[in-house]
């Protein structure tokens, strides 16, 4: 079976963000578990590290592709990404369900559409309320 | 201790890739994890998916954010991203490194700037030839 290679990773970085919803690598991991599955994703694995004095990566592998965060809780700033494969599986619903639970004031964010040919980039729109939504 | 948020983020889909170097979890796990080294960073755990009947996933956590690929072998496609937070581990290396283990035929590449705001992307040169230089 060949799969296609078409794919979509939006890379957000998340500032104003409360330093406790960025400190902790297991409360962060649980949600990005969680924005997997809200996006239809199939989580294999998930690496988190908890850095000191402050501070978490996580890294979450999906069947299709994965989620990344890395986190700087004493500058209210994270990068995330969420990369996936086909056209199935939507990587933007996972991350406006981690911006729906991280909050921030403001986000800079791109999309790259991957896997045909020059990498396109546009500017997706967020949804900041998916989880209430 | 404050950290800089700033950070360099490469992603190049590689085209042209002979199948064997992208079937294997275990041959791109080595190579990234030299590729860390090689450009000053610090590895602190691999996450390594073989998938059947072909493709792999390698998610490598650094001290300074992550190096990711994921495979195609059937279609000769991956695409691979080094994250990397700081001024002193430049990502590009890292990028040049597996470049030069993989030997696409072509490459479609972007830099994101991140952490500094809006984010900005640039066209990066890659070095294709970094291991023999």
């Amino acid at each position: 079976m060949e799969y296609s290679t078409f794919g979509r990773h939006v890379a957000i970085d998340v500032w104003g963000v409360e330093f406790e919803r960025l400190n902790s690598a297991e409360f962060l991991k649980n949600h990005m578990v969680e924005a997997a599955e809200a996006c239809g994703a199939t989580v294999l694995s998930v690496q988190a590290q908890q850095f000191e004095p402050q501070g978490a990566t996580v890294l979450v592998m999906l069947s299709e592709s994965h989620i990344s965060i890395h986190t700087y809780p004493e500058r209210g700033f994270a990068a995330l990404d969420c990369y996936t494969c086909g056209e199935t599986v939507d990587p933007q619903i996972a991350i406006d369900y981690m911006v729906s639970v991280l909050q921030p004031e403001k986000f800079y964010v791109k999309k790259l559409i991957r896997g045909v040919g020059e990498l396109e980039i546009v500017t997706p729109e967020v949804n900041r309320n998916y989880i209430q939504a």
